[in-house]
């Protein structure tokens, strides 16, 4: 029972992990993802060999490699940024991809018992979303729970999940100035609950703990432009969330939040992040109510009809903030060029 | 400490309780609520003694009381109906009310320790909601917690708190068809989180464990025509929060739901439940798009008048359904009159 519920969908899941580093983290995953095709996106130096543990069945792409496979387009992809990690779900050919963080460890749950984040997020995955009504004993398909009363019975068979989004115990998710500000503070707190993100709310999707359906979102989960030549860095996930969180709204799609929980092992230095998240912090004041009030036309019936649509609206209305968003604007229609030459089966039946 | 914590605003507080039985139940509250003043609204038969234990300062209300103090107007009031209740929101005279069910007990949080309800929903009420933007780490006041990364620095501040909607443990407030497809359901699952419902976002309300600032929001606490004489019973905090929640996103307040719990001690009857419900499931399909893509003018700049708009609205855009739901926006009205009538001063100034 055990293995059979924990390698769920082996055969149809990639684990994509961006790094800079050897990979001993995978040791404490191993029980949990040895089974799984893991893609690794190799950041920074290409010359550098990353280490993987024995007995992992991997493939890793460098910066050299991305260069290759997407030849001018490789410009839409980022570098010296985790935001290198969007390469993976281009090339991956499963339907679902679970991507994750080198300092982010197994968690336990209050009982002690370790958490297997991965047969967590599938379990979100395969069962639906409930973005139109708001249920207040959280996910309604879960056991033990269900929809209360005055919930609308044409809405409960709820909708297909395109993204299911894990948090961390320990160091959590804070921008620079929280970390300066608290630096010692740890999330210690296990909120036992899953919940579809409404319809119409924006959230801050976090990269470290994410899964997605390929299939239903992947066109759209580009990760932007981040890190070296770019003006901003660690707004890569966020990017992506709005984003998605936009088009999922649009094609009824739906995007869950809470567990499964990880255990975020080390603060990244918020001296360095400042740096990196400085204009973003003062680009997110235009950029949320961009995304709050975005719609997209009735033609757009495919992810990526709604991102090209996406695209030209954050040309047309942030391109005013800075020209970086104009260049993201065509990095955005970039990212789908190349998605579709890698995925050209697929697509084309989807257009 | 632990006395001055629990028994905050304990001059700023009343609890309404609806019964028709006597108050034993109170006897288990005793250390919660002995100092506060409690409103017992005594519905059924007004010849009944309802016997409140000893130490309790209370003041009750029959339907004779009822009668003679809003004459006509009384014909707002339920009778045969929980929705009685909300008789006591109107003649309270403080700025905060918890209002309770007597089948309700104090429920137990995961060590063991008794939850002080009470003391959860004053902390709910007094820190900001957050409804304009997600915070994926739930409550960002709650000690231990913050805004994760990529939340907006400008909604930081939050919006005040209108409402506190609280659990329950063991018997979970389900619908009749619910009760009677799975009559074995309990909740046993604490879920550690308060949050706030989205701007935009609608939810079931549940008046069994519920909290308010009456300043902020009592006049669109109006609980509806229920029980003896009406076609329909059991929805009447179902409407109190479609309305709540629409007036509450217009006038910039926030709804929170999850902690506190209280132990819900018996299921109700299903069967008669579903007698109650039957023109209530079949209704919700049409109230809740209603309310989905209710708006209210700028002119709507104090509770009432946005009470008073939406009742022109129910009028005009759920008449159509069914007659009952023209006499429903009569009675609001009448709810309105009769509001600022037992309380004229303090509306006076907001009109």
């Amino acid at each position: 029972m055990a293995t059979s519920a924990t390698h769920l969908l082996k055969d149809e899941l990639d684990i994509v992990i961006p790094t800079i580093r050897n990979l001993d983290f995978l040791e404490m995953w191993r029980p949990f993802f040895e089974p799984y095709h893991l893609i690794i996106v190799q950041d920074g130096d290409p010359s550098k060999i990353i280490k993987v543990p024995d007995g992992f069945d991997y493939e890793l792409y460098n910066r050299n490699d991305i260069n290759k496979i997407l030849g001018p387009k490789a410009s839409c992809i980022s570098f010296k940024d985790s935001a290198c990690r969007c390469f993976g779900y281009m090339v991956s050919k499963k339907k679902y991809i679970f991507t994750i963080d080198d300092d982010c460890f197994v968690a336990k749950d209050p009982s002690g018992k370790e958490i297997n984040a991965l047969a967590q997020h599938i379990k979100n995955l395969l069962c639906p979303s409930t973005p139109n009504f708001f249920n207040t004993l959280y996910d309604p398909f879960r056991e033990g729970a269900d929809f209360v009363r005055g919930y609308p019975f044409s809405l409960r068979e709820g909708v297909p999940t395109a993204v299911s989004h894990g948090l961390w115990m320990n160091i959590p998710d804070y921008d620079a100035p929280t970390q300066l500000v608290k630096p010692l503070e740890r999330n210690t707190r296990y909120v036992d609950a899953v919940m579809t993100i409404p319809k119409g709310t924006l959230f801050p999707m976090c990269g470290m703990n994410l899964a997605f359906d390929r299939d239903l979102i992947g066109p759209a989960m580009y990760f932007g432009l981040m890190g070296d030549g770019q003006p901003i860095g660690r707004y890569d996930d966020m990017w992506a969330g709005w984003c998605i969180k936009v088009i999922c709204d649009h094609m009824g799609l739906g995007v869950k939040t809470g567990l499964p929980y990880i255990w975020h092992s080390k603060a990244s230095n918020p001296f360095v992040n400042l740096k990196k998240e400085y204009h973003g912090i003062f680009w997110q004041e235009e950029i949320i109510p961009f995304f709050q009030a975005a719609t997209l036309s009735k033609d757009c019936t495919s992810i990526q009809k709604c991102y090209i649509e996406l695209s030209k609206q954050v040309k047309e209305k942030l391109g005013k903030i800075d020209p970086y968003f104009v260049k993201l604007s065509d990095a955005m229609v970039t990212w789908i060029e190349a998605w579709d030459e890698l995925n050209p089966a697929k697509d084309s039946g989807k257009k």
